[in-house]
This record gives structure tokens, sequence and C-alpha cells, in this order.
């Protein structure tokens, strides 16, 4: 948690660290003996594993452990369980948001998505077990039983209707049709932006921070969000797959509103850039009350400055 | 909850009890307007009310409630949250259950399924977002911190890989094939069992039961969960499609292993007699303690008589 690391070297060690935590948490794989029951599970767990871990870039758990350095007292083992959970989360999501009923698609961090390679009933199945298993792994955090209960409901309602799994229905009713800005806007900030600040605000729970710290964190976190989501429309049009790890230019394939269609590259740029001054801002207030903000202004960079 | 009911009666006032809680809980819709994001989203919360509300015999929640009696002091709005979140999780397991690529059901409670009357993608969000509501729901539940915070770990362990999920991909691994019993036995120990075992659970803990009379009370459920299964495979084969409301005969024709398949109609009826005294003296022990134990008896009753 030294800032003697890079921002490069902490993300590795941070990334390796989650992928151990994941881990352990994730249920036992049992070499298959061929018979049922057992092999039936361990084919469920297997899926679970593959579609966790060994992937992605940790952006959320990530943005969990930025916020630990912002207190002295808080017990790291509960960033863990924090994020751990939001990781669980996020894969669900994207098991099921690959499934052929979806988005259809059969790369994902540059290895078929799980239906591709378990059928799409396990898919399905192991994407519900993941989800469960983020509130399970949540609700075993260190932590004084009231924070818990906020970390669950915290969770829970980034991850819902109201939060990630409206952001994904009103991404289905968009195919092919022209949105707003607002509208898009509004997409975005349930469908990715959503989790993105709960992983913040998850951080800032397990820290013990109070309204006014938090409400700096939301502003930053919802910056980053979009931020980050711009920047998912630029790479889809400026990166190769290869690059990216999943099929490129699938966007603008598929008729659906980005950024980009809709204001140009040009000024998407500007809109990212915009929003890093935004949520570096953010930092700044925050900054005079904590110290050690420097690995969430670090990520802003990141999320903004990434090439995948 | 007093006596004066005929089970009938209880059953049908809980029933339209659960029904108001589970809308008070489940999104708001809101009228569409024709205007995204608001359409989309309307769509979705429409989906989420189809799919749980005017539905099937509640006997997850009625569990919750028979619990209730068992204690003077315990909040009844605890039950309310309890059986709301159970139920919310059965919603979502047969929504997903009933997909194409799982059992690819169209009827359910004499209706469409959510896939047919929703498309496969709504319906697949739509289960999601349940699942996630149900811990929220749960989350919010007017008890102390750390009793919330039980609650919400029985849930999820009850739900995820090693138990309902878990069950759904032994079931997944073993059509056609033939099993022993004592795998056919494991398999609905999660499939159904575990989720009903939670429903007395959750009430246990409302009620904050002790120790001792929570294992008496989990030795019912899981005699009462087997038995509901054990009877559903007897419906499956002696009750018709205009009865049961879903379709019937559909295991046989699926090749799906059953306890009429594995035991015979005669042995199966039974075994379900068996279990009903197995409940039953387990109820005993636990009302040489604590008095009102008669609905959870009458629960019993029912479960293994009921003609659908």
């Amino acid at each position: 948690m030294t800032m003697a690391l890079s921002l490069q070297e902490w993300m590795q060690s941070q990334a390796q660290h989650v992928e151990s935590m994941l881990l352990r948490h994730l249920p036992a794989r049992t070499p298959s003996t061929n018979a049922a029951p057992q092999a039936s599970l361990d084919t469920l767990h297997t899926a679970m594993h593959y579609a966790v871990l060994d992937g992605g870039k940790r952006i959320r758990p990530l943005l969990v452990y930025a916020v630990a350095p912002l207190s002295a007292t808080a017990p790291l083992q509960a960033f863990d369980h924090a994020a751990v959970a939001v990781e669980l989360i996020h894969a669900y999501s994207l098991v099921h948001d690959d499934l052929p009923c979806m988005d259809n698609d059969i790369l994902r961090r540059g290895k078929p998505t799980v239906h591709v390679r378990f059928g799409e009933a396990l898919a399905l199945l192991a994407g519900d077990a993941l989800q469960t298993l983020a509130f399970d792994v949540l609700s075993q955090t260190p932590l004084p039983p009231a924070q818990v209960v906020t970390l669950l409901q915290t969770l829970a309602q980034a991850s819902g209707a109201a939060g990630m799994c409206g952001g994904q229905a009103i991404d289905l009713g968009s195919v092919g049709s022209q949105l707003e800005r607002a509208t898009l806007e509004s997409m975005h900030c349930l469908k990715t932006g959503a989790l993105l600040r709960a992983s913040v605000r998850l951080g800032a729970i397990c820290a013990d921070l109070n309204a006014a710290q938090q409400t700096s964190l939301d502003v930053y976190a919802s910056a980053l969000g979009l931020a980050f989501q711009v920047v998912d429309d630029i790479l889809d049009v400026e990166a190769d797959t290869a690059t990216l790890g999943k099929t490129a230019g699938k966007d603008a394939a598929q008729e659906k509103p980005t950024y980009v269609s809709l204001l140009g590259l040009s000024a998407a740029k500007t809109l990212a850039s915009a929003l890093r001054e935004e949520g570096r801002t953010a930092l700044q207030t925050l900054a005079q009350d904590l110290p050690n903000t420097e690995r969430l202004a670090q990520l802003l960079d990141y999320v903004v400055q990434r090439t995948h």
C-alpha cells in the first residue's frame, strides 16, 4: 500500500492479491470422480472459476483498495471482502451479458465466453451463483454488523433494478435507436457507473469515513465512472480486437448508441478530459481533510489514459 | 395469526399479506411515457411484477410466518422482510429455470412464462434483479444488525452454489441418467430443500430462537423439504396440467429421475408419510419447550396431502 510502488507495480500487486482472495472465496474445485452429484457440482464450480479468475483489469477491486490508505485504523481484511464482492457482481454480469439472448459475444478477455465453453444453461447458473456468492462474501466482512449491513445495502442497490440491471434494461431497449445525450448518460450512470461508484463507496464504508468525505468521494467516483464509459466508447473505435481482448467495433456494428456516435471522436475525448478535471477537483477537496488520496488520483488518470 | 382461523383461511390471509408486501418492495411501475430510459426501466419493472405477483402457493413465506407464533416478542415486520426475500429468490429461480436453455417451459402458474411474455433477455435481467432485490429487502429487516447479517448469510448460503444453484447444476447433469436414491436425495436436498429449510431458519432467526430450538426446527424443515419434492414427483404423474398450472408428466417425458421413477408410486407415497412422521416428531420435541407449533404441523400436513 506504500506509495513507493509505481501505479503499475501497485496495480499488479493488488490484482494478484485480489486474485488470491477470489480463489479463497470461490467454491473449491474437487477433481471430478465422474460420479454424480460431485461431477455436476464440480462443473458448476469450474465454470465459476473460469468466469472470475485470471481476467480483467480488476478496476473495481482497485478502487476499493485505493480508498484503504485514507484510514489508518480500518482492518485491511474488510477491504478484501468488499473487493471480492464487487468483482463477483461484475463477473456475473459479464457472464449473463455475453449470453446469446443478450450480447451474444463469444470472446471475453481473449478467451471463449463462459457459455461457449460450458454451455448456456451452466453459464446462466454460474452467473446466478456468482451473484449470490458476492452477498455471501460481503455478509462475512470482519466489521461491526451495522457496517456490514450498510455494505450489503450499498452493493444490492447498486446492482439491482435501480442500478446495474436497470442500466442493462435501458441498453437493451436502446439498440438501433438514436438516444439523447441525457438518456445515454443515465444508461451508463446505471449500467457501469453504479457499480464503479459502489466500489468507492464500499471502500469508504470499510474506512468508516464521515458523510462529507463520502460525498466528495462519490463526486470523484461518478466522474470516474462516466469517464470510464466514454473512454470505452473511444477504444471501441480506435483499438483493435487483439488489444482489447474483446470484439472491437462491436457497438457500431450493432448500432448501439455511444459517446462517439453521439458527440464525435474529438468531443468525446474533450469530455473524458473534463471528467478527469471534475474528479481531481473532488479529490482536492477531500485531500484538505484526509491524506493519501494519491492512488485514487492515479486510478482516475489511468481510466482516462488507458489503451485497452 | 390466531388459531381461530382454519389452515385454509390462514393460508389465504397470509398469502394476501405477502402479496401486498411483495408489491411494496418491488420497484414501482410507472406507466410508460414511451420515452427512453423510463420506458425500458418500466418494462423491466413490469417483468419483475409479472414474475412475482399473483402466483404460487407462497409455501416459503408461509413457512416463515408459521414460525412467528413461537416468539411473543419478535417484531412481525421482520418476518415480512424474510418472507419477501425468500419468495423473491424462489421467483427468480423459476424465471431462470423456465428459460429455453434450461427447462424451456412455456407455462407457469397457468400463465405464459416470463420469457414467452417479455423475451429471453428481459427474463434473464428480471431474474437477476429479483435475486438482488431479495438481498436488498433482507438487508433492511428491522432487527439488530447482528441478526440481519445472520439472515443474509443464511439466505445466501441456501441460494448459491452450496444450495439451490448447486442443486440445479446436479439436476442439469442428471437428465437421462439413472440416479441412485442417495444422489437424487442430495440433488433435491439442495435444489428445493435448501430454500425451504432456509425459510424456516429465517423465521427462527427473526424469532431469536436458541440453538437447540433451531436444530429441532431444522429437522422438521428438512423432512418437509424432502416430502415436498416426493409429493411433487407423485403429482407430476397423478395430476393433470390444468390442476397443476404447469405442464404435467414433464419429468417423465424429459427422462428426469424422480422418486416415482426410482421407487414406484406406492413406495413414494409411503416415503412421503414417513417424512411427515419425522417432521411431526421434531415438532413434538420443540413443543415441550415452545407453544404454538400448530401452524407448522398443519403446513407439513398440507405439503404431504396437497393435490397441486
